[in-house]
């Protein structure tokens, strides 16, 4: 069950600090092209790339993977057609297209020894993205990517087991004791490789709630719990995005 | 720049005909391992699967990919914590996710000689589904994968030329001389496989337009147009289908 493939992929680390070699033109356009590959519902993606601007982790190539109706839109005309189906669905099909093509994007780069990370906040940062790229209309930014050569080293993180992943026939009734035990997985993963203390990463409680935590016992579970349990209340930050982008998921105005 | 890595990805074809094989239980958990090591916000994802009920296209095994809210819900109880985040924001990670994970499963799939499909009607589907797997609230169907062992071969489909993709800077000013010479990029790539005449795919003209079109011209660029000029008007059976499964992305009630 062991290939170059499988072992690319059970290998992936998402790095967060890289040496300043630019990869070559050959390699960007080759990384592009294994991404383009990846099966599609209409290829609602484009790519934005810059390798002049200062990226996240001084990474060389910063991408920026949007969906885009626009090109399907201009190509509709062309045919006499206009698009009728409902931005939610587009949305819905759209992520998945520039998803799909992201992620082939993230392994082949790192078959080619450049490794990367995703950067989840460009939806919030669309209107800026647009206007730093000059997007047309109908091109939401969805994930940025950093990826470079790596100048860190550290084994591939923890995941949920198996068992809370992969269901055949039904859903489980998962006990607490069983939720605990997948807790404890990427808990103790997380905390032998003293992840979250390296990184200086634990979020702070703005709630009314005592922080028992210190970088002995933060990890994780508590980590995502507090993204979560605190962050982005209100759906409008992002509504207002991809309004501003021309996209009404509620119905056409 | 060629890498066994780079040729499975540039290889990859959407498989519409399966041999009866069965894969192995060993290779099952390689393809989903493989997909869960795809960089991810918070794991948000679960994946169902079905051996038992006949699949599509005679796929030895039926996958569904959700979005999963629900295991992080029960692992933020354990810590104390409540979802405050809003559930449009939430799918946004979340469709990332899974869709990151499943592209890992394409990929080490085809890897050890398993093709696959997607099936992208699940949203529609999800109230359906949830019975039948018995999902608990906050599983989202995302979308269906089915795979196995192949039983037709045709060369990769076309793809967008790269300079209608990536785009370093600047998003291009597309003349409608360039939008047509990616159309035909498209649409001479499916034609010159037959693509559309051996599926008997052509889409019905349901509105009041005229087809000019016959299995010597129809193509990608028509085809598309026809879906997305024709179906999913209304949000309104995407966001039922959310609510029925416990999403509100205007806002909670």
């Amino acid at each position: 069950m062991d290939n170059p493939v499988i072992q690319t992929m059970l290998n992936h680390r998402s790095v967060r600090k890289y040496k300043k070699d630019q990869p070559s033109d050959e390699i960007v356009e080759t990384i592009v092209r294994a991404g383009q590959q990846a099966p599609f519902a209409s290829q609602l993606y484009s790519v934005l790339l810059s390798r002049k601007k200062k990226a996240p982790f001084g990474a060389p190539l910063w991408f920026i993977i949007c969906v885009d109706l626009y090109k399907l839109e201009r190509f509709m005309k062309i045919r006499g057609w206009e698009v009728v189906t409902n931005d939610l669905s587009l949305l819905f099909f759209g992520i998945q297209d520039a998803a799909y093509m992201a992620q082939n994007m993230v392994v082949a780069g790192e078959s080619l020894g450049l490794f990367s990370c995703f950067l989840g906040a460009a939806p919030y940062q669309a209107e800026r993205i647009a206007r730093d790229f000059k997007l047309p209309p109908r091109v939401f930014p969805l994930v940025g990517l950093v990826m470079g050569y790596p100048a860190e080293d550290f084994p591939p993180r923890p995941r949920y087991p198996l068992s809370f992943t992969l269901f055949e026939d039904r859903y489980p009734e998962f006990t607490d004791d069983e939720v605990a035990a997948a807790m404890k997985v990427m808990d103790d993963g997380y905390l032998a490789q003293g992840y979250y203390v390296k990184q200086k990463a634990k979020i702070p409680i703005e709630v009314d709630k005592k922080d028992a935590f210190t970088y002995d016992n933060y990890s994780w579970t508590e980590h995502i719990a507090r993204k979560w349990g605190q962050w982005y209340r209100s759906p409008e930050e992002l509504t207002e995005q991809l309004r501003k982008r021309g996209f009404e998921i509620t119905g056409k105005e």
